[in-house]
């Protein structure tokens, strides 16, 4: 059981990266990492649940923003170990700068530019 | 100067992840590794150079297989820790297997079940 999990080649410190790319517009909207348990439960749960490295702990993507991804396809790449989710991303805000996505510096000339607009305050999602 | 490599959080091993995404279809390609030399010549060459953490040397995407990535666009992540470049794919393959990208493998069922097929047989490809 759970053979699944077990294909995956985790990293020496548990844990793959995992692509959130938004359906329909294909945009990527944030790259966040994933353990054993925090895959098993976006399973169970329908949506996207990371590990996170900074606080150490389950990160349920939307806990406190309300911005949950919802799963709609999981995949796996050639060398088990970097994992794409397909989601629908509630809110329309998957960024805790309050844009659409984490891709929003782009580089010009040797700089990085911040190329995409706050749809909401930060202070407004996180109270 | 190069304040725009600085810039970027450089893991431990002095990496990043840095996402393929294909100009025209929005499709994932790959998920590979770079670090600041090879970011460096990414930018310079306009072609995906990434750091091969298996042969532990500098990867010209494409050296052998003629399967370039050109360049077109360098996002950095609100973390500054993850790129994602937007590349037009020469040749239409990605992956090593011969594929047109690597997340080929979907779950069904708690199965990891191969959905995209061999463009191009490997044997092919590498000689």
């Amino acid at each position: 059981m759970n053979a699944w999990l077990d294909d995956i080649k985790w990293d020496e410190d548990g844990l793959v990266p995992a692509i959130a790319q938004e359906t329909g517009t294909g945009k990527i909207l944030m790259m966040a990492w994933m353990n054993r348990e925090s895959l098993e439960l976006s399973v169970k749960e329908g949506r996207a649940i990371y590990w996170s490295r900074s606080r150490n702990k389950l990160w349920r993507k939307g806990e406190e923003s309300g911005h949950v991804q919802t799963i709609k396809d999981i995949r796996l790449d050639c060398d088990n170990d970097v994992l794409l989710l397909e989601v629908e991303q509630i809110g329309g805000i998957a960024c805790h700068t309050g844009r659409h996505n984490c891709f929003y510096k782009q580089l010009q000339n040797e700089q990085w530019v911040e190329v995409e607009s706050v749809i909401k305050d930060p202070n407004e999602i996180y109270k």
